[in-house]
């Protein structure tokens, strides 16, 4: 009996690799470098993938990849489901210890990890418990040879190629629409990373959302700047394929690779953190192009400056707002019919609004903390609360977390907006104690947990300033033992022991005390008018 | 508490109205000769039509509207959900009987009727117990002044006027997306019409595949020569209003109307049966056009003539296939890259084929008898074979015919077709005894029936031959009482008191039998062959 009924089938990504394989056979779906797959071959690499994962990990268990944007990574968002398994995409810019934290908090068994970052996980095996297979993926593009290091039980080729022939093809279904598909860890205020858990039912709708708000076509071609392990890189390897699109990989965030692509390989759509924007527009080898291009960018509005650079040589820049916690993007800032003709300044600031709920999702709303939506009028500050499919199902093992974010029935952005009269949301601050640099977020709770680890630093607090190319940086500001002197290298050298380099603050300020309100809490808006 | 839950919302196409209320306020959603509405104005009479029905149809009940192409149908197919209420589109050739063995079939207690059509349904309320107001909608486009009639109980201005100013805005949610939006009722082979029930969840992804495959975006221009009444009009009521664009009402589908919107209003999109096409195509106006216009077409395969003489003044046609059953378009024939090289006439007989299933819906199959997959040959006959949220929830009040459809867990076509190698579904006959003519579905047992009618006709059999206009039409094999000579014309205006004009064969063979099986059962097929 089939999982389906003749009027009913569990909403699932999955079913976008099928139909493009079979309508679009021979088309090419992936580009990496010298590396090229058709959708037939696509089709083929995750079923493979599909195969040895399901031998390793039992259903409903995780998988966990450790990679820069390769195909691997892509293969692996539909293989991992295609096996009945979650996958867990990790950020590859963290150190061990953290690395080792997520794969104990979800058990994972199998991890995928690339060459390059094959010593960031040396002895893990010993850290995880769970963990009983480590495949090394030896990425042709990396030019890096296999590591044979005693870490990893097999490359990836041999581990995939032990399952050919293939002898069976599995379905491209799912039993449960609400099943979690992916997990995607998180820094919590806490310091402690939160797994974002997704179901299929979201990932195929904001996928579709996706594909109409990028207007994603088969003719598409899509570079793959924004990190795979953020939001399942706002779903996209799963909307591009659904368009039957062509995704193109690039193993790291460089000028020139990314205008080789727009230039040599029609790139038609990029996603990406300001930083990207900037990075595209303050090139070199910036151009006038003769072809669309659409930038969608987040994590920070867009400065007027690049904004106007992009549009100058005619690119379509779009400006989306979401979380972990909502798959991605979950408002957009649509453009209005008279924005054109609007003097560049004026439609900067239109743009670097957050906008509206986007089509799969529903309204954001900001509200006081009654509940009750603040006025629309530009100025009243409130907490932005989201809600409906383009939510997670809720934080892996951690009940009293999502509780927290659910409470009234909406999720709790953390977020502090206001809403104008158009019904455009704005982010104004940020309620959790959140860096976003670079489009990562950085706890700042764990950052000073990090620093009070230095026997001579007696306190700390950290916050976010604006930054022209990161959006944020993360500012330190540190008290240390009377009498003792910390250079800035000492304290920077100290944090990269603990945390991950682009978590670590550079902008350290040596003070005497802290702002604190009677019961402890360290007055950080203070600090941040100082 | 809130219908729907911090991450899980019922899927329905009001949203789509919220949203484009919201975002789009000021933008045309529709406009009807003189007549135009904002996105604003729009959700403003959904509010007002779903207010003055929640007042006459309790939860669950149905409400009917008889009318052409006009805005206040659009308004239904929101204000209906708004009021939980489900719509009955009716179409507007059926005959009084036609449209009151309906009504009473699905026990309609509102009917919204168009002035140009109030005569056909005088009396009606006598033949209808459960109807209890009959509203007449007088279209200033239309010219007629309001008809007086003693059926109806007041006209929609006045009906829906009653209810300003609105004290309250209903919700655009539903508690359940399985809940039934809507009935179609088809022409079924036994020649009783067939109550097909749509729902929330089926509408949105229906939609939502009709916004990505047609590209749909808030700037298109959706010109109506579509009937609503058909399969909701394939949903793009909600498709575009899910994008927020324009829709253009035609009261009627006349050459110079359409030509006027082409030029006058930058039409960009239009879906309709085959006639549509050739009525565009040979228009004396048509002539080559400066901005894209994607026509959609069903019902039977655009002839390559039409296809020519369309694409030479720069028109896109898109081919696509489906039932009432299935929301509409099921299947599409995406075009694939190389075709646009190819010779006129094997492009044509490419795009001619039925395709592959859409984004939001299932792959199509072939099977034979047992449910097995024909070969994908080309060339192996089978019953095509549907499944998923693209089909309906079930006939209305028909547990037998719905079991029927379903059984072995797929829907049943009733067209029997065959498989091509490269996975597109090519509809060959038709194994259900129904005539496609000009995109409307007769049913020959019905036709047979009515013709049975008549004293001196005592057997008769109908088919459908290829018609270059129409697709197809009815021919009638009629056998008279011995001795007795009838001339078509008696035979056709006997057929006009029974069944709608449409329905009507002037395609009259007399004859002196019926080639039967030893069962009794006609052999069409070798009619066909005369």
């Amino acid at each position: 009996m089939s999982i389906q009924t003749a009027n009913h089938s569990a909403l699932t990504p999955l079913r976008f690799l099928e139909r493009s394989a079979e309508v679009y056979p021979t088309r090419t779906a992936i580009l990496h470098g010298e590396r090229s797959y058709t959708y037939g071959e696509f089709a083929q690499a995750a079923q493979l993938l599909a195969a040895a994962l399901a031998a390793d990990v039992a259903p409903g268990e995780r998988v966990a990849v450790l990679t820069p944007n390769t195909p691997e990574s892509i293969f692996a968002h539909f293989a991992a489901p295609l096996a009945g398994v979650t996958l867990v995409a990790l950020n590859t810019r963290l150190t061990r210890p953290e690395i080792s934290d997520i794969l104990r908090h979800c058990e994972a068994r199998v991890l995928l990890v690339d060459t390059e970052l094959v010593e960031r996980i040396e002895g893990i095996r010993e850290l995880v418990p769970s963990l009983t297979k480590v495949i090394e993926i030896n990425d042709s593009v990396s030019g890096l040879p296999l590591t044979g290091s005693s870490s990893v039980a097999t490359d990836y080729e041999s581990y995939v190629s032990a399952q050919t022939p293939l002898t069976t093809t599995r379905p491209y279904e799912v039993a449960d629409e609400d099943a979690v598909i992916t997990i995607n860890y998180t820094s919590g205020t806490t310091g402690t990373p939160k797994g974002v858990m997704y179901s299929h039912r979201g990932a195929y709708l904001a996928s579709l959302g996706s594909v109409v708000h990028n207007q994603f076509t088969a003719e598409s071609n899509y570079l793959w700047t924004l990190p795979m392990f953020h939001c399942n890189g706002w779903c996209t390897a799963w909307a591009v394929t659904a368009a039957g699109g062509t995704q193109v990989c690039l193993r790291a965030v460089d000028a020139d690779a990314i205008w080789d692509a727009i230039d040599d390989l029609e790139v038609s759509h990029i996603c990406g953190a300001p930083a990207v924007c900037t990075t595209i527009a303050t090139a070199d080898r910036a151009h006038a192009l003769d072809r669309p291009l659409r930038i969608t960018t987040a994590g920070a509005p867009p400065s007027p400056t690049v904004i106007g650079q992009l549009e100058e040589i005619g690119v379509h820049v779009v400006h989306v707002y979401g979380l972990t916690e909502t798959y991605g993007p979950f408002t957009i800032c649509e453009h209005q019919a008279g924005w054109p003709d609007l003097p560049a300044d004026e439609r900067a600031v239109l743009l670097s609004r957050q906008g509206v709920g986007m089509l799969q999702a529903e309204q954001a709303r900001v509200v006081d903390l009654d509940m009750v939506d603040v006025p629309a009028d530009g100025e009243t500050m409130g907490e932005i609360v989201l809600r409906g499919n383009n939510v997670m199902v809720g934080y892996f093992r951690n009940k009293a977390a999502t509780e927290e974010a659910f409470h009234g029935g909406w999720f709790h952005t953390g977020d502090l907006g206001v809403m104008h009269p158009d019904g455009y949301v704005q982010v104004k601050d940020r309620a959790k104690d959140i860096v976003i640099s670079g489009g990562e977020n950085i706890s700042t709770v764990e950052v000073e947990q990090a620093l009070l680890r230095h026997p001579q630093i007696v306190d700390v607090a950290v916050i976010g300033v604006p930054d022209a190319k990161w959006g944020e940086h993360p500012r330190a500001f540190v008290i240390t033992e009377p009498g003792v002197t910390l250079s800035v290298e000492e304290v920077v050298a100290h944090a990269r022991e603990w945390i991950a380099g682009y978590k670590v603050p550079r902008d350290i300020v040596f003070a005497d005390g802290l702002p604190r309100t009677s019961t402890g809490k360290v007055m950080k808006h203070e600090l941040r008018t100082r």
